[in-house]
C-alpha cells in the first residue's frame, strides 16, 4: 500500500482544518484482537501511549480502549505520548509484544496532537502528580491505566447491581434530584432557586423509592446524591452515587438482607472481588458492643468498633442488624420484640459500613406516630405521607455507596480516586 | 391448614404495629405462576386491585408486580381497594380468570390498609383524574397500569441504550451534575450555592463526555440533565432523563450515526416500538428546506417543517444532517466540504426531534478559534478545553431524551405521563 500522506491545512470559518488525502483501505481492529490477524494488513487506532526509542528502531505503544498495541517505526518516527493516531500495518507475531503480536511496515497518522507538553506521564506504573493535580488535569490522569481501572470497574459493579436486580423482578426507576424540602435531614442539604422558590438537591431517593414501592412492588435507582459534607476527608464526597434498591412484600428486614447479600454477590463476582459467603455473618448491635468491649448504652457503632466487630466475623463481610431507633432515621420499623431497637442492618465490607438499610415503616398512622415522638410536624412530609395514605406493603430497601465500595475494593486510598470528577468542599472543577 | 389468625396490636414507642399470630406456610408466588400451581395451597400478595361483589360471592382481584390474581372470597370479605394483602388458597383453573387459574378457599390478611377513602379509582381503564391530580398525587396514580406501563418502558428502553452500547465497548460513566460555570448555554441554568461559590446544575454531560473520550474512548451516561425552562409546554421538563454516548475515532458524524441507528434499534424493539430499518434515510438540512417548501436561507427547521419531511421520507425516522454552524454549539464540527454547514444531525421520530448529536471539534486549536470566533473567552472553558491540550481523536455523540423518546413511542399526550414525579416550571412536589 502507498504511504499515508501528510494532513492538508485548510482553513473553514477561521478554524484549522486537517484532512487526508486518503481514507483508510482497511477496517479498524482492537489491540487484542492483533494476534487473530497475523499477516494481515490492518488499522489500529488510539492513543501513543509510550515511545521507546532504541539505536535503529523505536516501539510506538499504542492505547486503544482494549489494550496496547505495539508498533515497530522507524527511529525517527516518534510522535508525542498522548497523541491520537491511526496506524496501519502487517501484523507479526511477537510473543514479547503486549498483544502477542505487533505491527511492522506502519505508516502512522497523527489525528490529534497535543498542544502542549503533558504535565506528567500516564504510561508509568503509578502516577507522579499528586491526587488533586490528577483531579486538576482529569483529561489526562484519567487516562493512566489505574484511574481508568476504576471507573470501569465502577462500571461492571453497577451493571452487576442491576443485573442481579433485573433478575430478581426488581424495576430501574428515575427520581427527581431537585426536591421542595429538605426533610431526609435538615444539616447538609444544597440550596437552589427553583423559579423564584427555594428547592434543595435531594440527599437521596428514600421517600421516592418506598412510593414507588405502591406502584412497581420492587425498584432499584442507580443515581447521583448530593451532600453538601463540611467533612474534608477521604472517605465523603458532595456528590456521589448511590445504588438504591427498596422491595415490598418483605417479613422483615432479613429479607431485604437476603437481596442484599445476593447484589453484592453479583457485585464482586463482576470484578473480581471477594468471594461473598452464602450466608453472611450476622451480629445484633448489643452483641457488636459486647465484641468491641464497648459500654452497653452506647448509641451506635464506632469505626473501631466496627473493625472489631469485623476481625471477630472473620472474612470480608459481616452484617450488623439491630441499630438502636434513636440513631436511625423516623421511617425505620423498629424491632417488635425489642422497640428500643430497629429493622435495621449495616453490612460491614472489610471493616467499614458500605451498605445501610432496613426495614421501613408501612403505615399511615406509624408514620404520624413516629414523627410526633420526634417532634416534628408532618407538613413537610405531606407529600411523602400520601404514599402511606393508599396503602403500603411491608417494605424496607438498601443503598450503597458506589464509590466508596470501588475504593475499598480496589484499596483506593481516597474516595475521589473512584469518581471520574469529584466534587468536594473545595472542588468544583473540572 | 387453620385460618389465619387475626393481628394483634402492639403499642411499641408510640407507634402501632400488628403482628401476626403465624407466619405463612407456603412460598409466595406471582400471580402470573398460577396456572403452574394448579390443586395446591399458594401464598400470593398484592394490593386489591378491585372487589366485585356478586349475590353470594365476591371476587377479589389482587395486583402483585406480575400481573392480576383473582381470588374467590364470600360475600362479606371486601376490603377497601389498594390494601396491600397476603392470601393464601387453593389455586382452581379458570380461563376466565386473569391469570388463568383462581383461588378458592382463601384467607385474606390485610397487610397495610389506606389510610382513607381514595380520591380516585385505579383499576378503570383510563384515570378519570385530571393530569395535575395524578401528578400531585402519584403514589396512587402510578398504581394505574398505563401509568406503570410508561414507567416500565422506560426502564427497558434505558436498559437497551446500555446493552446496545456495552456491546459496541462502551463504558458506562457517571459525571457531575454541579458545575462550575453555565457555559454551554447561558441562560435556563439553575443557580446554587456551593460551599459559599456560585454554581449550576449540568445542562448535559456533554463536556465531561468528550473528556472521557480520551480515558475510555467510548462512554455513554444515563442521568439527570437540568434545564430552567421557561416554557409550560408538554414537551419540556425542567429535569430529564438524557441518554448520552460520545465515541472516539470516527471519521466523522455518520459513524456516530450508524451507532445511534443500532441503540435506537434496540430501544424500540425492547419495548415494542416500530422496526427501525437498517438504513434510515438521511435528507441534508438544505434539502429538509426544499421539501419543506422553506425559504433557504432559513437557519433552522420548524415543527412544521420537521413533520413535513418526515412525510417525505415516510416510516418512522428520518435523520436531518448538516444543520447551519451558526445554530449549533461552539463545539460543533463543521462539514469540511461546506463549512457553513456542520457535521451534526438530528434524528426526526415520527415527526418530531428524539436525538441531536454530531461530531465535535477535537484539536485545542479549533476549539481556541471557534470560541473567538463567537467572540467569547476561553477562560470559563478552561477546564474543559483542557482535554484537547491532551491529544483527542475525533469524536462524536448523540443524547436522547428518555421521557420523550417514551411519551412519543406510547402516544402519550405530555412528557409528564412519561416520568414518575415530573419537575417543571410550577411543579416541586411530590
Amino acid at each position: 500500500m502507498a504511504p499515508r500522506g501528510f494532513p492538508l491545512a485548510h482553513t473553514l470559518l477561521g478554524i484549522a482544518l486537517r484532512l487526508f488525502e486518503e481514507v483508510p483501505t482497511v477496517q479498524r481492529i482492537l489491540s487484542t484482537d492483533l494476534p487473530a490477524h497475523v499477516g494481515e494488513k490492518v488499522l489500529v487506532e488510539g492513543h501513543v501511549h509510550r515511545v521507546r526509542a532504541l539505536k535503529r528502531v523505536a516501539f510506538l505503544i499504542v492505547r486503544d480502549r482494549a489494550g496496547l498495541a505495539q508498533v515497530v517505526v522507524g527511529p525517527a518516527a516518534g510522535l508525542p505520548e498522548q497523541t491520537a493516531v491511526a496506524v496501519e500495518g502487517t501484523v507479526v507475531a511477537n510473543p514479547a509484544a503486549p498483544a502477542g503480536a505487533e505491527l511492522h511496515d506502519a505508516s502512522v497518522r497523527p489525528l490529534g496532537e497535543p498542544a502542549a507538553p503533558l504535565p506528567f506521564d500516564v504510561h508509568r506504573p503509578a502516577l507522579t502528580a499528586t491526587l488533586p493535580t490528577q483531579l486538576d488535569l482529569a483529561a489526562l490522569a484519567l487516562r493512566h491505566a489505574g484511574r481508568a481501572a476504576a471507573l470501569r470497574t465502577a462500571a461492571a459493579a453497577t451493571a452487576a447491581f442491576r443485573a442481579a436486580l433485573d433478575a430478581r423482578g426488581f424495576t430501574e426507576v428515575l427520581t427527581p434530584k431537585i426536591v421542595g424540602s429538605a426533610t431526609e435531614s435538615g444539616a447538609n442539604v444544597f440550596a437552589l432557586d427553583y423559579f423564584g422558590t427555594p428547592a434543595y438537591l435531594a440527599q437521596s431517593p428514600q421517600f421516592y423509592k418506598q412510593t414507588l414501592v405502591g406502584a412497581l412492588e420492587r425498584v432499584y435507582e442507580v443515581g447521583p446524591v448530593f451532600r453538601a459534607e463540611p467533612h474534608d476527608t477521604g472517605r465523603h464526597l458532595a456528590q456521589y452515587t448511590s445504588l438504591d434498591a427498596e422491595l415490598g412484600f418483605v417479613r422483615d428486614h432479613t429479607d431485604v438482607m437476603a437481596v442484599l447479600r445476593d447484589v453484592v454477590a453479583a457485585m464482586t463476582a463482576a470484578v473480581g472481588g471477594p468471594e461473598v459467603p452464602a450466608e453472611i455473618p450476622v451480629v445484633h448491635f448489643t452483641e457488636a458492643l459486647r465484641i468491641a468491649g464497648a459500654p452497653d448504652d452506647e448509641p451506635d457503632l464506632a469505626p473501631a468498633h466496627e473493625r472489631a466487630v469485623a476481625r471477630w466475623a472473620g472474612g470480608d463481610f459481616v452484617f450488623v442488624t439491630g441499630y438502636p431507633m434513636r440513631k436511625r432515621p423516623f421511617y425505620t420499623h423498629p424491632d417488635p420484640a425489642r422497640p428500643g431497637y430497629s429493622n435495621s442492618f449495616d453490612l460491614l465490607f472489610r471493616g467499614v459500613e458500605l451498605v445501610t438499610g432496613g426495614q421501613r415503616l408501612h403505615r399511615h398512622a406509624d408514620y404520624l406516630a413516629a414523627l410526633a415522638a420526634r417532634g416534628e410536624s408532618p407538613e413537610p412530609y405531606a407529600a411523602y405521607l400520601d404514599a402511606f395514605r393508599f396503602g403500603m406493603p411491608p417494605h424496607g430497601g438498601f443503598a450503597i455507596g458506589l464509590e466508596r465500595f470501588v475504593a475499598r475494593l480496589l484499596g483506593l486510598g481516597n474516595v475521589r480516586e473512584a469518581a471520574a470528577f469529584p466534587r468536594d468542599r473545595t472542588r468544583l472543577t473540572p
